[in-house]
């Protein structure tokens, strides 16, 4: 039997995943799992988009564009110029997912070897697309009693080397919730052109804010025009997951032209996501609004419901809808297992992602986890009793 | 400005795509363009595959699993159990096209250094996909003259060095349509089995075989059972490439689990495609009957008429819906821009695929093309007349 590669043995398993076995386990015992560990929204997707997809009258479902469907582009364009972001269709990609907008800029525009600066903990599905593409990731740690801020110009410049060659920003946060404030993004903007860097800007959550002061994307920082490179995704912002629509926007002809050679290799986006993409851009402003209010409302109620167990805690989270939570446990990997295999409350459980796979230092992030409060409050207060009675069952066994 | 990578330098553009631009700009001077260029086939997608997507009554679009919707699995592998394939869902995971799935295995299942060997001319993308896993392509050279038949194994042998972790086949041939006889098979088989090899074995083409005997699926060698991953697609299968369904097919465990890491940090093929797949797989037994003997028709049709044009030799393909032709020209690549860019007949002019990007030995295949018989034989008669007439005018220019 042929050996299996280092790479495949190296590339880490998704925190956000590796447990779902476990819960299928759970569901097979009739136990309810309340799934906190995945961004999956419960929303509806807009009515609109899935009236689209009902009105699909092509009779052959053919590639796009490489690039994507020019109309959808099109689409996105008029969608960033409300945003304040002046950018054509031609720096527009779309990409299946923001995953491959990820995957793709690392195996185009970054070299095995090379270096990106991430804040850590970061998304731990980065520290995948890095693996997968031989780049090193270098991390600069933000801490959870400082509510997870940006660290401070001195971490960043002391993780710089002649191989870095881009800084990569989730903002807001996945999966912290932090909202970087425009001082900060001010601050990346000064090290990014200093050191000549990409800046690699993950704005899937951009709707979602909750501070009342307008979202400031990096793609406004003046100086870096040619640095910037935006990653998007419609996924959380009309509760489409599934799709699997995402995109690059850069106005750096290169990058452009450097992934359009990986888009072409793999032919095209999914049509029939750009489809449903498309439709749910206009006219959505009053379903995007309850989305944000109910959101809004779920995170006042997750927090504060958190903050009540003992021995449990969470800062307040200013955008996304996830928190990154510590428990009153050594190995929350262990506990979270636990809930899925050995623990019932009232016929159910939570699952909850372990944080540890968000952080590349070992060790760290060992006694955390990230929630996503992608459930109706209903059923997070179902979750958090679960949570509650699982830590005193669990830690009254040792 | 940060500098491009130099993977991104390298990375081959495809010939496929990279003359879509000249394309685009024929159409604007309302040139009608005949493309045999793209495995896109204008048949329609099942009429059964088409209402599934209308009947579509979730109201969240989310993600699945990594893997793929189980159903969707079961479906395969019951298709896979009349093409006498004994594999379980488990053994499959659905990928977003053919394409991920080969990325995803060179990402996964091979280091960077690491060698495959493919027979060339070879489906240009799978040079993409190795150039962007850092995983090296060595080629065995089939030639033109015998049809493109299997290099002798001693050329496979002479390939094959301590590096060398996978031989990749695509039965029947893109872009040669050559299909591999059971005794070439077995050849290989052998080799395999000597090295310890993995036998990646595109079947995207699987339905397509002209020749009346039995298709051999690389599954049901003897002795390799582990060796052994197939990659499959329904896009041409079903004439539904736009919802980008692939998938890996596999009794390896280890190349499952090591995958699923991969798949796992893209969270998931596209739910809509999925949907799509599941109704395309049963009761389209007529269906898969008529666009059989269609695309048998267009092949003989198409074969004739070019080897009537004076100069121009194609051998007859066996299997899948390409030929590579070679044309009396010495630069097929500015053959086929000159024909966008400086050639109509009565309104019309024709894109093909110039295959030195087929070949990784630089400066072979350049008075080649490979030409996609997925249009309509009126339309294929006009192609080829287009291509008669070109052929004379950029000739008597010169």
């Amino acid at each position: 039997m042929p050996k299996i590669s280092k790479r495949g043995v190296r590339l880490p398993a998704s925190p956000i995943r590796k447990l779902v076995p476990f819960a299928d386990g759970a569901k097979k015992r009739g136990v309810k799992v309340y799934h906190l560990n995945i961004g999956q929204p419960d929303l509806p997707t807009p009515q609109k988009a899935l009236d689209a997809l009902k009105n699909i009258d092509r009779k052959t479902l053919e590639y796009t564009h490489s690039q994507g469907l020019l109309s959808l582009r099109e689409k996105f364009a008029s969608y960033y110029a409300k945003c304040g972001i002046s950018v054509t269709p031609e720096e527009i990609m779309v990409t299946t997912g923001g995953s491959e907008a990820l995957l793709m800029l690392f195996l185009s525009c970054l070299d095995p070897g090379d270096e990106i600066i991430m804040v850590e903990p970061g998304y731990a599905n980065y520290l995948s697309f890095a693996e997968s593409a031989g780049v090193i990731v270098k991390t600069v740690r933000s801490y959870i009693e400082d509510g997870f801020a940006l660290p401070p110009v001195e971490a960043f410049e002391k993780a710089i080397t002649p191989k870095t060659r881009a800084i990569l920003l989730c903002n807001p946060n996945n999966p912290t919730g932090y909202l970087y404030p425009d001082e900060e993004l001010l601050s990346i903007r000064d090290i990014v052109k200093k050191h000549d860097l990409f800046l690699i800007s993950d704005e899937a959550y951009r709707e979602f804010c909750y501070t009342g002061v307008p979202y400031k994307s990096a793609m406004t920082l003046e100086g870096i025009e040619q640095n910037v490179i935006l990653v998007d995704s419609v996924s959380k912002r009309y509760s489409e997951c599934g799709i699997r629509i995402g995109m690059i926007v850069t106005h750096n002809k290169e990058v452009i032209e450097c992934a359009m050679k990986v888009a072409q290799s793999r032919l095209c986006p999914p049509l029939l996501g750009q489809i449903v993409a498309e439709a749910s851009i206009d006219g959505t402003e009053e379903y995007s609004k309850a989305c944000y209010d109910e959101y809004k409302a779920r995170r006042d109620f997750i927090i504060a419901g958190l903050n009540k167990i003992p021995g449990v805690y969470s800062p307040m989270p200013e955008g996304a809808f996830y928190t990154l939570a510590s428990l009153p446990v050594e190995d929350a990997e262990d506990f979270c297992r636990w809930c899925l295999t050995d623990f019932e409350y009232e016929g159910a459980t939570v699952m909850m992602a372990p944080a540890a796979g968000f952080y590349s230092t070992p060790g760290l992030g060992k006694n955390e986890v990230r929630i996503a409060y992608v459930l109706c409050i209903e059923d997070l207060a179902k979750a958090l009793e679960c949570l509650e009675h699982a830590l005193k069952e669990y830690n009254s066994k040792k």
